[in-house]
């Protein structure tokens, strides 16, 4: 998996995925991470990347042409998406990190605060955005996409965990989860966890499961199919509780 | 402003936060970005900072004695938020970011893709979550909100550029925006920027942001308040455009 980060700051990729588990991915060679300067594409001799607005502003905006230079001198095999980080984009979900875990080779443009000349948007094949808020860049967008999506690559996290336990990936949030010491604070784990019975435990954490999802992001269960047993706790729980946990 | 990570990879934070506009918030006095790294708060001898889940299951849960041992020798003025970073939180959005740039002090405190312990909650007063999707750790997330929030502190971006043009601090996305050339392989910047009528301009960059919030994010334009003629436009724009830029 080769994933190459267009940007103005490649230091700031780099740093970040020399020290995390993006890192040792790389170490392993499961995980390739390259940066392309758009700077070292520009033709003029003071390498301007950015000019000022048509029609006036405040605010610079990145150049197209060092840009396009720079994605365009990229080999990547045909079809591999080239993805515009902006706000402007689909928001990012987990849907997408598995998604884009199936390709070999994903290009990343990162824009800049002060905005990016239109015509930049006809290189990506895709806009990402990681949420309703402004960034002074795509740099940590770039590496959040990276993270997720690199560690769905197999061999990068330590151990085969259980992916399928994880919020999301389920479809909705997980369950509270417990370690030693069984007190701290007055505050004591939940007997049934202690007790070693593992269809008690399985129940227990799915029925935990829907109800954090219920009191915090109810929107979620319109993703999952409940059993019987299920849909009647879930019923028990709209009566019973007021979502104010 | 001061910003105080909780994190097991200190490395993580501060090598972003040095090469990025972060790092010149610092530089400049406007920013304080610190770590505090819950392992130099073990007390056994091998300095766990997590363990194995109770009820079983795969993957470690980090410990609640190290985690409440480092965010409680954290000196900061009373009612200064400490900020859980989990995808069960409430979904980080610029109004968040608006609000969190009034604190002087603000406490983070990174989960890991493994789980943490329940009882960690408790040390939190707000729990932010990225989006619905699962990595590594909260460190990126830590970081896209020191990012979001640093940014937003008068003095540290360079120049005092006009925040209230930006996509979603209006409420909606922002228009297109082009700088030189005019024309750039057969792309032609539209002819009313580069006319100079400043009152056109602004229509056509209203209208414009309209429109583009209307293909790409409906849902926003229940954020704002449209006078008769956007709303004219609005009406147009429904009845003779398919959702399908």
């Amino acid at each position: 998996m080769k994933f190459v980060v267009v940007t103005l700051f490649p230091d700031l990729i780099m740093s970040y995925c020399r020290t995390s588990i993006i890192g040792r991915g790389m170490e392993s060679g499961k995980i390739l991470v390259e940066t392309c300067n758009p700077r070292e594409f520009c033709t003029d001799k003071y390498r301007r990347v950015d000019d000022t607005p048509y029609g006036g502003g405040p605010g610079m905006v990145l150049k197209p042409e060092p840009m396009f230079a720079a994605v365009e001198s990229i080999d990547k095999p045909e079809g591999s998406p080239v993805i515009l980080m902006t706000p402007h984009g689909e928001p990012f979900k987990q849907a997408i990190a598995e998604e884009l875990a199936h390709e070999t080779h994903i290009v990343f443009i990162c824009g800049h605060y002060e905005g990016f000349d239109e015509r930049i948007r006809t290189l990506a094949t895709r806009e990402i955005s990681l949420g309703d808020f402004v960034m002074t860049g795509g740099e940590l967008a770039a590496l959040t996409i990276i993270d997720a999506v690199g560690r769905l690559v197999p061999g990068v996290i330590g151990k085969p965990i259980s992916l399928a336990d994880e919020s999301f990936v389920s479809g909705i949030l997980e369950a509270p989860q417990y370690t030693k010491p069984a007190e701290f604070r007055g505050m004591i784990v939940p007997q049934v966890l202690r007790g070693g019975n593992h269809k008690e435990v399985a129940l227990w954490r799915r029925r935990e499961a829907l109800r954090r999802t219920y009191l915090r992001r109810p929107d979620l269960l319109a993703n999952i199919e409940l059993n019987r047993d299920e849909q009647k706790f879930l019923n028990e729980l709209k009566e019973y509780t007021a979502v104010d946990e």
